[in-house]
């Protein structure tokens, strides 16, 4: 349904140029936008690649929701889960593991130029836990392909990563469900 | 590409209700993060009805992505853009004409229980702008089914509507590329 009166305008930048967008803050709402630039950018017909760095042990409906987009959206979920919350098991040394993989596969797939945007879920928690160093981050960042986006969520974003963005946007807590005692709902929470 | 040695949980919730979310603010990433709910939503298997109240001038990206996601997710794009901006042409009248045929679509689609998630994006401005009433959203907010999730975006948020509200985020611009005269990416921006 939409308004045929309306004249729809298409707006194509005279300089395409990939972003670096950083998404943290505390509250709800940065895997997600992340997930709604994919759906987005897959209107336009961009090729996509996410990388989970922290997710892993527990299922979310995205992992099924982008399988509907086609193979133009790869998401890798590479992680162990949240390192020291949930009842996490997996020792520091074992996450770190997997976050180091996961970076060398982010260096991997943006040297390919085989997408045009990449997603670096979690990256930014990663990097605060020490699961990936400062520099392997800032290594990603400089070796982009400046026609490629890059996303980072996390909270706790490092200020040298939002230094070298784009866009940044910090999304605030003003409250949540968990606080009534009402239980992460599917589809919203994850 | 997952870790094999990771024991995935699912969560079911105990107690599973609909919830009430609202993303307001300044910052990138509010019509996104609904967007990412709906992809989220699909993985699991919920049937999706979205309401876009000011876009209608302007190619977003979601559009043409949510037609990948089936005939469980439903968009109508209702607006005529956003009143006053843009250098767009429409007046105030017609605006709230649009708006108003919106109000009545919503409470039309939540009444029909058809759907597990409604969207509802961009009615905090449009309410803000007075193209809709207090209490139509709020009789929106009051009739909904329990069940059912409704997510309400845009940025200046009624005080109202966050106190009925279950969970609220603000994303807050900590910076933004067209600061540095970069212009609108698609897949990113729209």
């Amino acid at each position: 349904m939409q308004d045929k009166s309306i004249r729809i305008e298409k707006l194509v930048p005279k300089n395409p140029q990939g972003l670096v967008v950083v998404i943290t803050g505390d509250g709800k709402g940065k895997t997600t936008s992340a997930m709604g630039m994919v759906l987005r950018a897959c209107g336009h017909g961009l090729r996509v690649c996410i990388i989970q760095f922290m997710k892993g042990d527990l299922y979310s409906g995205e992992w099924d929701g982008v399988k509907r987009l086609g193979e133009q959206v790869e998401l890798h979920v590479t992680g162990k889960g949240f390192c020291g919350i949930r009842g996490n098991p997996y020792p520091w040394a074992e996450h770190r593991a997997n976050a180091q993989s996961a970076i060398s596969l982010a260096a991997e797939k943006l040297a390919s130029e085989a997408y045009d945007l990449v997603i670096l879920d979690e990256i930014n928690n990663a990097l605060k836990l020490k699961l990936v160093d400062l520099e392997q981050v800032l290594a990603l960042l400089d070796q982009r392909p400046i026609r490629i986006h890059l996303v980072l969520t996390g909270r706790s974003a490092h200020p040298e990563v939002i230094k070298r963005a784009d866009t940044v946007s910090e999304v605030r807590e003003i409250k949540h469900a968990y606080q009534k005692k009402i239980e992460p709902q599917p589809g919203i929470d994850y």
